[in-house]
């Protein structure tokens, strides 16, 4: 399976590598919509009122949206979903509308593998999501990916 | 801050113990929405005869979807999205609208640790994602929360 002529290959990305950023502002919408494909409903994401009502300065973004942010950059450059094999991160800081998150991610480790249709490259990249005031709000990020040799 | 007067509490989850599962059947709906939030739009997530052409059976759901049902299980049960520390899975399979996800999770460490504003309680859990004919989607999760004493 492959969505795209472009994908990247393996030689190219040796350890210390960075991957192509990603930087979006943070919409309402967005928050909107991320409730709406989740399920999560939960009024301190949707509601203003209601967040201020528990001590929050107005509605903030589900920490998973900032992950699925990190996730957009990581199968925008594998042009293959299926390329992208595992994701970890850690929540360190709290996003609101009009917030913009960078994402990046750097090669910490590469190793060709055998995988199912043969051999492939896999790389394990750090992966980070900062505000526009350089807080991280995704610390400790990992994905493991593959791409082709 | 806290979203609910109905938290779990620390002492209710010991080790081996299961929180409540979380059941979703994936719609294009959805689908369409997690790329409106996230930006991903990749076509084979959205147009039914481009993912035919590149050799799908149809559209398929993004994989970061399904973990977000993973963080929506574990945001619903723990009232306060705060609580949630990190998050990790490992994408195993193919997800497609009309699929049927069961997400769980299972206490597999706990411990009391010194947190910014007093004592909390630290689990971890293991998580999966397993489709209605039984093959795990998401495998080898893995969640940190923080609960009240």
């Amino acid at each position: 399976m492959s969505a795209g002529a472009l994908r990247p290959r393996f030689g190219d990305y040796p350890v210390g590598a960075a991957i192509p950023p990603l930087v979006r502002t943070v919409t309402r919408e967005q928050i909107a919509a991320y409730a709406e494909a989740s399920g999560d409903r939960n009024p301190i994401h949707l509601d203003e009122e209601f967040a201020r009502s528990v001590g929050l300065d107005g509605i903030i973004a589900h920490g998973l949206l900032s992950m699925a942010f990190l996730g957009t950059m990581l199968t925008e450059w594998l042009g293959d979903p299926a390329a992208l094999r595992s994701l970890s991160v850690r929540f360190s800081g709290v996003v609101r509308p009009g917030d913009t998150l960078t994402c990046t991610g750097e090669v910490t480790a590469a190793e060709v593998v055998e995988g199912s249709g043969g051999r492939v490259g896999r790389l394990r990249l750090a992966l980070t999501g900062v505000n526009q005031r350089g807080e991280r709000v995704l610390s400790r990020g990992q994905a493991v990916v593959e791409l082709p040799l």
